[in-house]
């Protein structure tokens, strides 16, 4: 994947996304001793950045592709995106869902214009579902994170930020199933020489933690975590990018991504999910090591049910 | 209150409020069926509006005032705005509340440097400990929305809408102690050939809606409502103003200010606060009026307590 590819990538899904504001907060500066720029892509179309992944994957497609549709299986942002992206650009998508998916997830598909086919909650269901509908209709499958097309994608959200902040020394972003960490690594590698990258990650689902370390895919030993959106696997076409450019995964606690959550809520007034709050928190957990260096965050989504808060 | 004054005023305070993001909605103009720009003052600093006629009404004092500082009443966002707005100009803020304000509002006002007196709840009470300290001190009262400096400065805020977006047809904000609305009030005429001014009042509060049709100041003879910063009477500086310059106000029942509330926070990403609210349920409540329209909405601000929401 290279420079070029992101940015053809970048011109192609421009006219179906938003270049998110870049917010910044001087309380949160002084309380962390350093210059933060949060990207916002929970103002993204959609509430997440998964739709620029989406976008891309959609139209790289072949015309007759196109004509047969595209699916995946997610109950989560990836579901959304799939179905307004495809809505977009006039195709037919099909997510499969976990029966057991809260009803407002459902719902959401839904009002995007996509079909859901239910399936039992386990992994192998949902690829048996997603199979079939490959085999009854012709549709391409996308995964959510393990695709190229979507990885370069998802790199755009961190090249829109170096467009304008040119001088980071650091960017930083949750680590789930890998399509975002693994396409801003490509921003980061391409268009800054300094800006370093880091993950950060729940210590209830550190398989990117511990794949870095043995040097090939774990798979996570819980999935325990409040971060719904980083329950997910590294994948092999994002592990091998990851590898090579990911400086450091930070893992955070339960209490402390609540505690980060909070904290962006009530002093930035923006809604974000769990899974994007995992970013901010592993800043806060190590702090010293980011004394006075500028930099971006990427807040991931905001799609969360907010009758049922962790505070 | 000429134009030029407005306009002074604009520049003297910029240099210590920030001039906040303007936000859209397709999803939300969709719903509406007419374009709405929402000004974020709950990105402001201290979380709202009011730090910018607390900073012009101290930019206003002489020397010899300021050196005896400023006092005012107030459990909500002018008791925050004035204790920071006196830090930023390196002077004394003291700030009575009522002893059942809750602990994180009197908590925010220390935080930001204002020093807390309390008094017993009622208006008698906090008029009499604020004069009290006027006595002993030489501090000057500033309150929180019936003084001209205050009214001009509140009216920034529209001025800085009106300076990205000329053409709208309509502007609208909420109604409490008048302060907010007058102020925009001048943004609006003196800025605008064709722009309609439109307040959102509670139901539960309706001095101003009673006021406009009777012509005199009528007193609220309920103040029930989630909307605790527009529990406040209109004042004899900026009713005038509203009486020349508003054209109407849309009262809202209490449902209607918490489903406009949360579908910003579900549908923006944004937290804002009842009161911010009461502007877009008076739009959602009349949308047939507004079709097409271009329609300014100010987000008065985002303080509110996230571990006691009403949905």
């Amino acid at each position: 994947m290279t420079k070029e590819e992101l940015s053809n990538c970048y011109e192609r899904i421009r006219p179906y996304i938003h270049n998110t504001p870049i917010l910044t907060s001087s309380l949160i500066n002084n309380l962390v001793g350093a210059e933060l720029y949060f990207k916002c892509e929970n103002f993204q179309r959609a509430g997440a950045y998964k739709i620029r992944g989406a976008t891309n994957a959609i139209i790289q497609l072949s015309k007759s592709q196109q004509e047969h549709g595209v699916v995946t299986h997610s109950s989560g942002n990836f579901a959304q995106a799939l179905s307004l992206a495809s809505r977009n650009l006039n195709i037919k998508a099909t997510i499969v869902m976990p029966s057991n998916s809260p009803k407002v997830k459902k719902n959401a598909v839904l009002e995007y214009g996509g079909e859901v086919i239910e399936c039992d909650p386990t992994i192998e269901a949902r690829q048996a579902a997603a199979d079939m509908v490959v085999t009854n209709t012709g549709a391409t499958f996308i995964h959510p994170s393990n695709n190229p097309d979507v990885i370069v994608g998802q790199g755009t959200a961190g090249l829109e930020l170096l467009k304008v902040h040119s001088n980071l020394d650091y960017m930083i972003c949750p680590v789930g199933g890998g399509g975002l960490i693994a396409g801003t690594a490509l921003a980061t590698t391409y268009f800054s020489d300094r800006c370093k990258l880091i993950g950060g990650e729940p210590k209830e689902a550190d398989d990117a933690y511990r794949s870095l370390i043995s040097g090939k895919i774990e798979t996570n030993t819980t999935t325990n975590t409040i971060a719904d959106g980083l329950r997910t696997q590294l994948g092999s076409y994002n592990f091998p990018i990851i590898k090579k450019h990911v400086k450091q995964i930070i893992r955070v606690s339960e209490p402390e991504i609540i505690e980060a959550m909070q904290l962006i809520w009530e002093r930035m007034k923006i809604i974000i999910e769990p899974s994007s709050a995992v970013a901010f928190a592993a800043i806060l957990r190590d702090k010293q090591h980011f004394k006075n260096q500028k930099i971006g965050v990427i807040i991931s989504g905001g799609n969360v049910d907010i009758n049922n808060l962790p505070f």
